[in-house]
């Protein structure tokens, strides 16, 4: 299942969301088309993306929702929780614990860490910051799955090259810098400034 | 410049930012190597994405850094300011309108709406939540250069194609929903969910 192009498992994410609000509705089984109109897309893609895993539907019947809720989160790796190691004890990590969908999906955050003297020690969120130069002997104890990198910009790297020599599977990085890692190891990027000045970018030009 | 790849505007703001920093730190000139490094890209990468917008470096001196801070800031469109339609006055419209970067770049919010009674006629950092069923009579007043939906799934493409229709250049989405929008109309998305199952369904599939 490596080859899944990104834009595939994003519409595989918005169906899941689609059918958690059909059952929340009290429907059984739902149609390609319910699916296709809710998540701006055609039926013949939803079709498409399913029978790549598996064929679900019945000819006439649809889908049956509890089924295909239960298939799309083993596809997306719901089932199973993941330690969570994050760099940098600011605002938007404090905003990430507190998020209800960040524990929802089973990502439970095992420590955080910080370089400022003045952080490192307090309380944070049921856990105590700890120092951001040790996170290696911690991670040899906790194994965790994924760094979460909220640093300023210029630290990001050689926290992800650390991240990444203590093991763990995958990034997830609010700094606004493009990390070097091994092919290995997904990253995905949060950056609103970004965002923005694509936004800003696109009128501009127009 | 119609055709520019998202990916190069995407290293055009990064550039920026580290741009504003070399300026910071006092710098008057900056090499692409020392860009590249700093950007986790190519020396060359680098010198082609500048020069793809005209010839900013000397041989040998490196770039001015006001120079290309400025020229930057008129390619990325952050002379001017924009004129910003919030629908939705949630948590998230919340974080937006008191998000420094957010006025940094020119984004000014005119106007916020919702649909619930509760909310509406309430004051809101400084404006007041308008009642989403008239946006359109403020609009044209107002002529917003970008409407940002933070509203739930269900609703966000139904306000997306008013937007659309009340002359907005351009969307910024918080929901979980891929709008479909005419193809002049730039949308860019934000979605932490997304890029949370887009993780577990990479170190999933490991």
């Amino acid at each position: 299942m490596k080859n899944i192009a990104d834009n595939t498992v994003r519409r595989l994410s918005l169906y899941l969301r689609f059918l958690e609000e059909f059952q929340h509705q009290g429907a059984a089984t739902v149609s390609s088309e319910a699916l296709a109109q809710r998540g701006g897309t055609t039926s013949a893609q939803v079709r498409k993306d399913l029978s790549f895993f598996g064929s679900f539907g019945k000819r006439g019947l649809g889908y049956s929702v509890p089924q295909l809720i239960k298939r799309l989160r083993e596809i997306l790796g719901l089932g199973r929780r993941y330690k969570v190691f994050v760099v940098g004890a600011g605002k938007i990590g404090s905003a990430l614990v507190q998020y209800r969908g960040f524990q929802e999906r089973g990502f439970d955050i095992v420590a955080i860490f910080d370089t400022d003297p003045e952080k490192i020690g307090k309380p944070w969120n049921g856990l105590v910051v700890k120092d951001a130069a040790q996170f290696e002997r911690d991670a040899k104890e906790m194994m965790p799955d994924i760094g979460v990198i909220v640093t300023p910009g210029e630290v990001a790297q050689s926290i992800a090259d650390r991240l990444v020599k203590c093991g763990v599977g995958a990034i997830l990085n609010f700094a606004s810098v493009q990390l070097q890692v091994p092919e290995t190891i997904p990253v995905k990027a949060v950056n609103l400034v970004l965002e923005l000045e694509a936004l800003s970018f696109a009128l501009a030009s127009k």
